[in-house]
């Protein structure tokens, strides 16, 4: 994302830091324990996609203002609610290499945390303006009926592209879309970027669902084949089913140890299923692209670099 | 409450009608998975004490508009998404008498509900004014810090009356005090009723921490000694812990068996301490009233009949 940074200019940076301040200012502000985990929630945030997109998405130079940087927080606040409140519920140990809440804190830590985070987000909004409320507030709902879809079709083999691609949209493009929406909402064309938003949400869920089979574990954070162990039925093997007759015939519930999953996930690379699914999500970039509206030229090139850094992650 | 319905005109009845409207329509709106479990949540919401305070808060007739309608589902939609997150973490297989989402639906369902819960509460103040999520944001960042200390408290014996006292205003107070802070927003004089709303609702608290223990099952629809059941410590237990020493020496742990927790609560009982904590709760009552502004004299006399609603269940 360097090359993201310096397209943006100083003033993206800035903002980025910006950001970082207030975010560890609100970890630490609700008590010493809250602070310890929201602390770290926010520190495991990995790469600040979604507050990228909110400045990008106000402008390049983006407005150096209060406001945009509320909204910024309160999309990447969102967004680590929903990551401990999936922990809690997958019960995983690991995310980005770290320990999790729950794995630390365990589940009411885990719960409270993620209740807090969102609670706050809705706080920095409140000092934006109620058309920012209403872009978060309708996709956190989404969020909340993703991750419901995601356990009603958990060890579901059967699912269909066009169901995977209705999760995802949920899970996880309607957030990169809220953060277009923001930035937009702040900029001084007003010009719409959301399905852009949307769309490269959708191509970096896909990404992350092909690395979870072939990316490299130090990389990634956690171990090959964790939407395996935990029943998540993702494109690659979706693809994968319909080329290889053995992996069309597992009965996913009996992949339980990371041994199996491993073995699994090596199956599903023969066939070239995940470099199937990567082109269908670089597919979904150069669409999302097309969808810019008319922009500076700063601007558009700044977006273009994020929507390929989507796509490009350990390729 | 029908007496506070008699005192508050028909405008009030009209307007509680229109939130359980608008409840309804909310619950049904995000497909038919969560509209069974929200629509449950909802249904098994209780007495609305919360939305009548926001009506009443706002005068008396208060005005008839749709962002005072708003406000009252938000604040019920919060409400009710904290109970579903408790009772996921609780365990809790009956609220009200009724199963809870997480005995029926499973964890998932209840967290994915109660996430779903409170974005729609924030999406409805999106419709109100940057002033309302402003109290509401701050209201829910306090109860998830409540969640988080009663946990942190479970199975304390020795808790202080002050330390309880601060968890039940967390926990309980701050969405009364938010209900009364977003209807004096609607109200012309705009008189702060928030000193008001928190003595209510922490008398509220006690009052149920009482009836845990004293209370006819059949009217409060959970067993009598659910709190003992999962270490929560309450007014009525440090009470009796200093009238009665088998009791202050008691291992809150060794409490597991329905018939334990009956057992205790007999003990309890004859300290005289759940007569003690009511009488701390209708002292918290007259103290409210006595913060009560300069007010017209129809939206007082409401205002003190909700009041004395708090304590009076079940006397």
């Amino acid at each position: 994302m360097q090359a993201v940074l310096d397209a943006g200019g100083e003033a993206v940076s800035r903002l980025m830091a910006q950001a970082e301040l207030r975010m560890a200012e609100l970890a630490a502000g609700h008590g010493p324990v809250l602070a310890r985990y929201a602390g770290e929630t926010i520190a495991a945030g990995g790469k600040r996609l979604r507050p990228l997109l909110v400045y990008l998405a106000a402008g390049v130079p983006p407005p150096e203002t209060d406001a945009l940087v509320r909204a910024a927080v309160a999309v990447e606040l969102v967004h680590g609610a929903t990551l401990v409140h999936d922990d809690v519920l997958d019960g995983s140990d690991l995310r980005r290499g770290r320990p999790t809440v729950v794995a630390t804190g365990g589940r009411w830590m885990a719960t409270a945390t993620g209740d807090l985070l969102f609670a706050r987000a809705f706080a920095e909004l409140a000092h934006v303006s109620v058309a920012a409320v209403r872009v978060l507030a309708r996709a956190s709902t989404e969020l909340a009926r993703g991750e419901l879809m995601q356990r009603r079709d958990a060890w579901k083999a059967e699912v269909s592209v066009e169901r995977y691609l209705a999760r995802c949209r949920l899970k996880t493009a309607v957030l990169f879309r809220a953060a277009c929406e923001l930035g937009a909402l702040e900029s001084a064309s007003r010009a719409s970027l959301a399905p852009f938003g949307e769309g490269i949400g959708l191509a970096f869920q896909i990404l992350d669902d092909v690395l979870d089979v072939s990316g490299p574990p130090e990389r990634t954070g956690k171990p090959r084949g964790a939407d395996l162990l935990d029943g998540t039925v993702t494109l690659p093997l979706i693809i994968a089913r319909s080329r290889d007759p053995e992996l069309a015939a597992l009965d996913l519930r009996t992949v339980r140890a990371p041994d199996d999953a491993a073995r699994v996930c090596e199956r599903i690379a023969a066939t070239g299923a995940p470099g199937v699914a990567r082109g269908r999500a670089m597919d979904l970039v150069a669409e999302a692209k097309s969808t810019l509206p008319s922009l500076p030229g700063r601007q558009r090139s700044a977006l273009e670099l994020v929507a390929d850094g989507v796509v490009e992650r350990y390729a």
